[in-house]
């Protein structure tokens, strides 16, 4: 097991364990939990194939659990007030813990519930696919969604410890494991060149769920999504480099209505966005923006914008990204490969040729 | 103009302004607001005495209105979307900046808005009532109901600046002025035994709205609730001494359903039952109680619980109050008049005799 510790003002850090077998650690868990009360919060396809290793940690507590619906659609206040429902309604207090298994949209449910469940409970993350380990895990972001946009509506709120075990990953399916990648090539792509060449050479392997290369890029992506993040909690500065295509991504899950695209496949198509734009920027040459498309092409990744969304649609959805400053739309580019741009102001026409090139 | 300020941790800290005239001031906004999007939220009373003055204070920005009905029964998450929705439609950024004219309701509600907004934008609050002055605007607690418990869903959350202008008390309604002031007489009995005196002196002053006296009460309650929040702003400590007569309060306002009871007329009916157990702990003689007693009646304000709630319930709401450590209930008492109790365990035969006295 590796421990990777997230450093944060205010003298609070957490650590993230990643290794195989944690799931049954009933000492992991048990450390980081305040009181009897537990509710965990999973998912319908979840719940069923981990819920009773986890409850089994955990014999001498009082285990409530909330399982939701399993998809983006139902990341909404709607489902949030589900979780507070049954928690008011079990009685639990202010020094309850509660557990979120799953993937993003319940660490991020999970997370934003904690925060505000008598203005904020004890948190701790189990992600159960390659894209919450990876990153939503990391930095304390959570929330649901707004039908105007997505996580519009959350706050910052940090775990007591994450939990990411590589075994769990044997239950994804592979259009998930994918969109897990798409956010594990950002990683490379914004800042860390030399782990963009290794998963040019190691996609195979990750695809084929090799579990030494999995657990080396989860480490690795955890470990500079740590570093931007403890550097820029409040994403003031550097932590708006996370967000490479996910402006772009956002319009597309938006626009194509959520649950259509999975969060990691929007991300793809959108840094191939992001990509064509840095090129008419003069940052990228043709041959960089190649790269990028084929290494998510490589990872069964869509790279082509859903043919039913218009440009004025794009930029309707865009305009309400929080990057943005008093009404500018705001995206990050790519300098270089491995170096991503801080937000930039987006020139309307050359959005417009992007757009048309992916379009078209 | 008298300026406090609240000193909190991480070298944040915000100015109360507290005076008359306040409200026209623009420079005392500008200077807070952060870029020309500004969400002024209020309600259907106080919009068409007060909005358009601050509006005129806001000549360069571009101002959204969100007007709510007015009363506690719609500090809900349902109205809260409202505020969001409207937020997402008019595209507002995370450098916007949301202004709460009104009570505690939309205090509560604007300020949680603000801290759930694109995971937090600038928060300024024009309290209008004398309990939002003296109580709700100072500390940072936002947030909303839940149909099993007051203030259950939150966030800690500090505004940008706090403008307490004594002059839109001259429209409060008697009620609404005595609901106030039963925060105005916690602080003295918490904490304050000279200020206590003064207010037992000075009552008839403040019920006939003398400016001087009122904003001397203002000034006091605000100074003592800043100096309680500066020592523990998250409420792990002193803080819930802050809580008198709240637990009890709370689960009146609950029980009786929200809007039938002001919060302050069940914070006194509240504060009677603590005094009652502090006097049955022996911490408090028969003539404090009476003094107590007397206080709240001299300010116009109910001491009696509703005929209508039994033991059970009031056992039953209190069971989810924050302060409770699993699942045992804790209330603030009295060791003597002038000094709060940190949290007790509740012993439920001496709480029984409580409401029994009141009740019967």
């Amino acid at each position: 097991m590796k421990v990777l510790h997230v450093n944060l003002d205010n003298s609070r850090d957490y650590p993230i364990y990643i290794g195989s077998g944690l799931l049954g650690q009933a000492d992991l868990l048990a450390r980081h939990i305040r009181s009897k009360q537990v509710a965990i919060v999973s998912n319908e396809t979840i719940a069923p194939l981990y819920l009773a290793k986890v409850q089994a940690a955990l014999p001498d507590h009082h285990v409530e659990t909330v399982i939701l619906p399993d998809g983006e659609q139902y990341k909404s206040l709607q489902y949030l007030e589900k979780i507070f429902d049954q928690l008011l309604t079990k009685k639990f207090s202010r020094n309850a813990t509660l557990i979120a298994l799953g993937g993003g949209v319940i660490g991020d449910m999970g997370g934003f519930a904690a925060a505000c469940y008598q203005r904020g409970i004890a948190f701790i993350q189990i992600p159960t696919t390659l894209l919450a380990q990876v990153d939503s895990s990391v930095g304390g972001k959570t929330g649901v969604n707004h039908p105007l946009g997505k996580n519009m509506i959350g706050a910052f709120y940090q775990p007591q410890c994450v939990i990411a075990d590589a075994d769990v990953l044997d239950t994804l399916d592979d259009r998930q494991l994918s969109a897990g990648l798409a956010e594990v090539i950002k990683y490379g792509l914004i800042r860390d060149p030399e782990f963009l060449q290794w998963l040019e050479a190691n996609m195979p392997k990750l695809l084929a769920r090799d579990k030494e290369a999995l657990a080396y890029a989860i480490e690795r992506s955890c470990a500079n999504k740590a570093e931007v993040v403890g550097e820029d909690e409040f994403e003031s500065g550097v932590r708006a480099t996370l967000n490479l295509g996910h402006t772009f991504g956002h319009a597309i899950e938006t626009g194509s209505g959520y649950g259509h695209y999975l969060h990691g496949e929007a991300v793809a198509i959108g840094t191939c966005f992001a990509a064509d734009l840095s090129r008419r920027l003069g940052w990228l040459n043709d041959a960089d923006v190649a790269r990028v498309i084929a290494l998510f092409k490589t990872a069964n990744l869509p790279i082509t914008p859903p043919a039913t969304m218009t440009t004025a649609q794009y930029v309707d959805l865009m305009a309400v990204d929080k990057k943005n400053v008093d009404g500018k739309i705001r995206v990050i580019l790519l300098q270089a490969l491995g170096k991503a741009s801080l937000p930039v102001n987006v020139d309307l026409a050359q959005l417009q040729a992007t757009l048309n090139t992916y379009a078209g």
